[in-house]
This record gives C-alpha cells, structure tokens and sequence, in this order.
C-alpha cells in the first residue's frame, strides 16, 4: 500500500487466486502458478477447450488454487507502471520458442510431427489469446522474485501446507518461495527456465554457438547463500520437460534455449541432491510421452502428464 | 487479428470467460458483465469474504458466465496500447463515487450510517486490490460500444438465449448487446451510467449546479436509429440502485453523478415504455432495502438483492 501526504491510499502489487475444493479433499491442496505472458488461465482449460490441470486436478480429489501473478491478469493493479505496447504481430516467436514447430515467416508454420498440440485453427487463436500482458514491469531479477515470491508466501500463509506447480517463467520464483515458506511441501516445475545456486558453487555455463547471445542474457542463475540453497534439499523438487528439445548447439535462438535449460536444470538437480536433497529430472520422451510442448498441462496428452504428477506425488506420500 | 505483411499475427481484443454450470440448471444462463476498473471478480466473492454472484445464482440453480471484458484482466492483449499509470493514491475519490461514504483527505473516511460495507480494514484493502486497470484504450465512445458489445455478442452466440446482468460503466454495452443479439432474454442493470435514446428523442440533461461540469461529459447518452432503440421494448430491462443517493442538487461531484443518473435512468425507462417495452426502475431503498452501495451484488446484502433478481426472473417467466 503506498499512502500519499494527505493520507489518501493506493493499493497494489497483491496477487489473485481462484480456488475450488471438492468433497472429502486430499489433505494437501495444489497450488499452481502461471509463466510469462499468462494467467490462471494456463491451468483452467486448454487451447483446445479441454479440461485443463484446474479439473483434471479436482477429479482426482486435490484441492487446486490458481493464481494471477502480481501485475498480471486480475491482479493488475501496480505501484509501478508499464507501457503495454499494442498490437505487434510475434506469434511466430513464440510458436518456435514455445515449440509447437518452426515458424519463420513468410513461409507458413510447420508443425512438429507429432505433436501434442491440435491443429484445429481456433486451438492456435485461443492459444495466443490466452496471453496477457504485464500491468506492471517485471525485472526478473531479485526485485521481482522477492516480491513474487512474498505474494505467493503470503497465500500459503492462508492455504497452508500445500504442494507448488511452477510453468516455466514462475519456476525462479517458486524455489524463492519454497525458500521462505515452510507451507511449500513440494514444487514440480513445467519447464522451469531459471535456476538457483549457492553462491560459491555457481553453474557451468553450457557453450552457445557464437551466433547466439541472447540466451546467456535470459539465464541469470538466482544466487543464493547456502543457508537458503540448504532449503531446497528438505522437500522434493521434479523438474518436467517436454519433447523436441535438441541434445546438440544449433544455431537458433528457440532452441538453444532449451538445450541449455536441460543443461542447467542437470546441473541444478545435482546441486540439491550432492546436499542431500530429492530432486529428479523427468524429460517425457524418456518416459515413453511424446510431442510434448513448452505446455505440458495443456497439451493433448495433458492426462497422461498428470498421471506423472499423480503417481510423484504417491510417491512420495503427497497425495494422502 | 491482426497479419504483418510477412504473414506472422496478433491475437487480441477478445474477451475472456469463465463459467459454471450445476446440476438440472435452469434453462437460461445468467452472463455478468463487470463494470469500470473491475474485473469478473466483481461477481466471484464479496470484499469481505463472502459467496459473490457467482455461488448465489449457482446454488439457486442458475449456469453462471462471468467476464472480463476486452483490454482487462485475462483479456488483456490489445491491439492499441496504454500507458498504466503505476500508483497515485486516489481511493479517496473512489470511496465517495462508490457511496461509501466520504473522505475528504487529510480527514479520515466517514463512512455512510447503516452502509451495507464490512468496516473490517482488509474488507476495504480487498476492494481496493479487486481493481485492475484496463491494458488498451478504452474511449467510452461508439468505437468501444461496438467492440465490446461485438464481444458480448459473439459469447452469446455460443451460450445461446441469456439473462445479461451489467454494472455500472457495462450498461451501455449491454443495451448495444441487445440491440445485436438476440440471444439477450433480458438485461438486469446494476447502476448503469450510462443510457441510450432515440436520435429524434434525446434525454433532457438534468440541471447542474453551476460548480459541476464533469458530470456532463460522463453521461453522453448513445444515440440510437428508431429501428435499433425498439429492439430495447422486446425484452424485459430493470435497472437497480441503491442507496445514500441525493434527490437534490448538491455541490459535490460524486453525488451529482448519482443523482443526475436516477434522471437519466427515468427518462430512459419512460422512452422504452412509452414505446410499448417493459422497463422498471428498481430504487432499493423505496422496496425497504437500505445502505446499498455502488455495488449492490457484492455488498452485505448481497443475498436479499439476488432474492429482487429472483423475483423479477420468475415474474417474467426467465427463471424456468
């Protein structure tokens, strides 16, 4: 809350949740946290019109929570300000960088074989209609993840012992949160794209081809001391990734930010495990799931997905 | 959409929808159309806690659609930029326009006797955080009346017949949206500020006192052709206000808009019966029904006012 000299008052920066809990929940609730461009409409239904993790969830008996981030969606309303820019056609970005295919215009999109995405025009319209524009900058440096992070801490304060889906840009800000809140009782991230090291141990940059320089700029580690590191070895932690992520540099931006995503998620894993701690790696190809995008709880397979989710969380008592 | 010259494109200017539909529902849905700075929240659950709209009507059997509008919240990619401001206190202006009461910084909020608001701060602090700015221009004009009105229409097209409930700045699309559609059954406004008339029959703007001119600007009525305005005596339109507001002129902004409002709302309902419709004007107040704000939906009484709305269904024969 920001209170001017007169003592009248703005309200701002909070973030937004929707929440249902069915009959005779399973005791711990899931919370799930959007990436960049979207909302809580990640997890409510898919492109193709779809039940999305929100029910698939619910008739498996979890509780679910969906969030707005702050600035984003329903939760708009910001101390800091933000130019939205209009209307510039990027689609084609995205498609590559969200790995739906290879789009380069002018030549028309090509669709990965195979993949987990329907080809049915208006699956692609609602899909880039479900973006939503920021209110308010976000930094994606430790501004942002504090404040993220304290948004999110703040509900489980109120939710209370609860297990943390992350999707790609929110995965930085869900191993903040785990940090902060002891309610955070395990995170499975969807294609996290940032990571955090103790701050003498920091990752091996993977080599990027000399073409490309932007993903180094994205890929800013979350530094942090070995007290707050240490709290990541006391829950589990998977990190999912789809398909059609090469093993090899290539020399095109979408994809080699993909490929040294894995590098450093590799890295991160065994960060946490050398401590001590249970966090895995699940690459859905090797699991026998293809044609997996950039949004697995999304996709057409997103069932068999969450049965991964599902027998995880057995796994490792979280489904009681 | 919108398609650059090498093919790629943007999605945006649509809006966003969330719905739920119980068990045996009656036949019509109810669509809630939220109103200025507001989101689908309006209808979702009160400032203080409570079922909003939504569980209301679910539990009385309704399917429940609720929005949020083009260029806000989940609905936030646009096609024309806007700079958001970031914070400049002004709750003060807002808790006197929506009949809170007053407050007039640096003297503390007086708040209305008997006013139906929780007096619990974080009811206050939830109001305030349920505002979300708009992501693209919104110019209160025929071009905005028309895309979103075009974006009420095309929902409707997939619902099909509706009840449609508006509030506040919404009221002036929803008339457009009847006008276009005839899926709209019946329009329950909630404290519309805004009307449409008859090119050949403008409203007669009520007499301001001479310090208050922004109310003038505010309230520029949609003039209509003669065919388009009898679209509005085909169906059922009650239009609800609460209390606390002033019958004579006063020298405060806040209460000029609503009182000069109640005029325009009278002429409006007079045009549409003298023109053989079926249009009332709800004064909760003269029904024995006190201390509503701006918010009638969402304030303490929210049940007692849904039971109004119930009547009038059922009295029209649209609650089957």
């Amino acid at each position: 809350m920001i209170t001017g000299a007169d003592g009248d008052t703005f309200h701002g920066d909070h973030g937004y949740v929707q929440y249902q809990i069915p009959p005779s929940p399973r005791r711990l609730p899931v919370v799930m946290w959007h990436g960049g461009l979207q909302s809580a409409k990640t997890w409510e239904s898919t492109p193709d019109g779809r039940d999305g993790y929100q029910n698939v969830l619910l008739r498996h008996g979890f509780s679910t929570y969906i969030i707005d981030q702050p600035r984003r969606g329903r939760a708009g309303r910001s101390s800091i300000g933000v130019a939205t820019p209009g209307a510039y056609p990027g689609e084609a970005g995205l498609f590559n960088s969200f790995r739906l295919g290879t789009w380069e215009p002018p030549s028309p999109p090509v669709w990965f074989p195979g993949v987990q995405f329907s080809q049915e025009p208006e699956a692609l319209a609602q899909y880039w209609r479900q973006c939503t524009p920021n209110t308010g900058f976000e930094a994606y440096d430790d501004v942002s993840r504090a404040l993220h992070s304290d948004a999110m801490a703040a509900l489980l304060e109120r939710v209370g012992p609860s297990v943390l889906l992350t999707h790609s840009n929110s995965g930085q800000y869900g191993w903040r949160t785990a940090i902060k809140s002891r309610n955070v009782r395990a995170v499975v991230s969807y294609e996290p794209v940032n990571f955090a090291f103790p701050r003498d141990a920091p990752p091996r940059a993977p080599a990027l081809p000399s073409a490309i320089e932007h993903v180094e700029a994205i890929q800013v580690p979350d530094l942090l001391s070995e007290q707050d590191f240490a709290m990541l070895t006391e829950i589990p932690i998977q990190l999912v990734y789809g398909d059609n992520i090469q093993s090899r540099p290539t020399a095109i931006l979408g994809m080699e930010l993909w490929r040294t995503n894995i590098e450093y998620a590799k890295q991160f894993v065994g960060e946490i495990n050398r401590r001590g701690g249970k966090a895995d790696l699940l690459l859905l190809p090797e699991r026998g799931i293809f044609g997996n995008t950039h949004f697995p709880m999304s996709d057409l397979n997103n069932v068999a997905v969450a049965d991964e989710l599902f027998n995880y969380l057995s796994r490792h008592g979280l489904d009681r």
